[in-house]
């Protein structure tokens, strides 16, 4: 078991990483604000592990909200249940929400306890890869609209992250794959040494290592962590930790949210900006093939679909949270380890790309 | 015109009270985040001000979303609708969302803003005396849920609050009398010496008197400051504003949201927390009088619905934020002037009152 403290003051919360730890009551224990909890669940992750949740709170006033999962019900929708649920069970300031599986659940919830009452206490167990590399960590929460993706949201803290690698063991591979994305993403964008340690490693991982899978989920939530403290709000650095999102959120919308996995969008991105990175002449070219390389070592897609014409792609990049001043600003590479937000990229450089992975 | 600092750090920030203002695009131009600006308003507010408020900012990418006034408009699916505007719009992270209205627009403006983008920049440009004096100041924004009042909101600070003092010119003496509802509020739970002002002033103040306004919007708005300043999320001090509010709430959920306006039900609330501090031996009888006396003068209600039974009530009750561990707790008056949270009470003396009022 190891933990990584993320530090933000008054709000600093300690993230534990180990096998077994979602049975263990005590280790959840000192960070519940009260007796009544929530744990928020789908109904793929819940058959699974609820009942190791449940009994380690079995001394508590608890409730659970099974959702159907996936990221289409990711929506203002699904979060208007959750609030129903709470003032059902008559939930006063006092309760802790509890999210038990990926992403989109603890981002769910999150955005629920961020909004309830004006903020309750939340608490994250994330179950699969890519949420406990990611995005159980930094207080980032949404839902998405129509329009685009994670527009409504707020930052909203948990007290803690419990991330037990053994829920790792029930992955579909192509989930599995999806969190390694994001873990070769921060390699790319600041630890030269772990790109290398995972071009030599990635076999481990996709066998399920256990120990290459932890030592994973520690150095990926240190990356995040690190980054998190220093620019909590994403008004600088936070915003490298976006490689690869731009374009991939656009494949997402465009595709419909759900049918692709976040971390198969965002591998398609980062192939992109990388490209867009060695076209401008920032990114050798030897450094953008190692790129493209462990990604599809790591399982993940290269290429987008063909049918998403730049022209689409420009449309729902238009609408990404990184515009400023009407201006889409990028995160590009300088070398592997080395990422920038970039404004000044040529348009036509980016229109190059978009029309090379339109095919 | 006058000018309040709020305290809060780096999200300090003014209010601005005087004749007007509302036309005055200099006096806003500092507070925009950028070119880009939606107003949200209503249908009542909008063909009396909108005009004004769109030639101070006519040099600016400007939208407008004008919705139904009314409490009964302050949920979930109208907050969706604002969203819909704002990515129909493609408004970026630089948008800065305008409140033009009373305290609903406030609230609903507010909260939008609150979460799009996980958080854009939000004015207040309040056009009632209730938000002149109360909802507009504070930062707390929030939607109704049909089980609750404000359960589902956030705090989120304004770049800067103007009040135009004209604009409660075509204001309903019955909405004038809610705004003072508030108002006598402040002087209840911590300053003698205004409740005293606004008993030989109460009949300036009815008749729409500039200078009495002016005074009152100020006192009231300092009152708020000061209190917010010390307890931004309220977790003491704060709660303190909400004398009559619990009680009040109830009235308002009960009757349906909508039918009484929030002013009157909190002064019926704020008679009903002086009775009990009365029959707990806390307050003079005199003194208690002296509430309800000026509460009337005012032109609002003291007694509420005769068919809100003392279970309606502990029902509404229950769902109040301010229940701790599982214990309604109250605001009650020590003098006037003097106000203290309450969990202590005997349950007798709550029934009492609950009979009492309930006929």
């Amino acid at each position: 078991m190891a933990t990584l403290n993320v530090d933000l003051g008054e709000r600093s919360y300690p993230i534990i990483v180990g096998a077994g730890l979602l049975g263990d009551g005590a280790l959840l224990s000192p960070y519940l604000a009260g007796d009544e909890v929530l744990v928020v669940s789908n109904d793929t992750v819940a058959p699974l592990y609820l009942d190791r949740v449940t009994a380690s709170l079995k001394d508590r006033h608890l409730s659970c909200q099974i959702l159907p999962d996936g990221e289409q019900y990711k929506n203002l929708e699904t979060l208007q249940t959750i609030f129903d649920t709470l003032l059902e069970n008559h939930c006063s300031r006092d309760t802790t929400l509890i999210a038990l599986g990926g992403g989109v659940i603890g981002d769910l919830a999150g955005f629920a306890a961020a909004c309830y009452q004006r903020g309750i206490t939340f608490i994250q167990l994330p179950t699969t890869l890519l949420a406990q590399v990611d995005s159980a960590v930094g207080g980032k929460t949404a839902v998405n609209h129509p329009q685009g993706k994670n527009m409504i949201g707020a930052f909203h803290q948990p007290t803690c992250v419990l991330s037990d690698t053994q829920t790792l063991a029930t992955l579909e591979p192509r989930q599995l794959s999806a969190g390694l994305a994001e873990v070769i993403k921060y390699g790319l964008i600041r630890d030269t040494a772990f790109f290398n340690w995972l071009e030599v490693n990635i076999e481990k991982l996709l066998a399920f290592d256990p120990q290459a899978l932890e030592h994973v989920i520690i150095e990926s939530c240190r990356h995040k962590a690190q980054v998190v403290a220093r620019d909590e709000k994403e008004v600088g650095e936070r915003a490298l930790l976006n490689l690869g999102h731009t374009f991939g959120h656009a494949i997402e919308a465009a595709t419909g949210y759900g049918n692709w996995l976040h971390g198969e969008a965002v591998s398609v991105g980062m192939v992109m900006a990388a490209t867009l990175s060695e076209k401008m002449g920032r990114l050798e070219k030897d450094q953008c093939a190692r790129v493209r390389e462990l990604l599809i070592r790591a399982g993940l897609p290269v290429t987008p679909p063909r049918d998403i014409s730049p022209t689409d792609y420009l449309t729902h990049m238009a609408l990404d949270k990184k515009v400023s001043a009407g201006r889409i600003r990028l995160v590009l590479l300088d070398a592997i380890g080395q990422a920038r937000l970039v404004s000044d990229y040529p348009d036509s450089l980016l229109q190059d790309v978009l029309y090379e992975f339109a095919g």
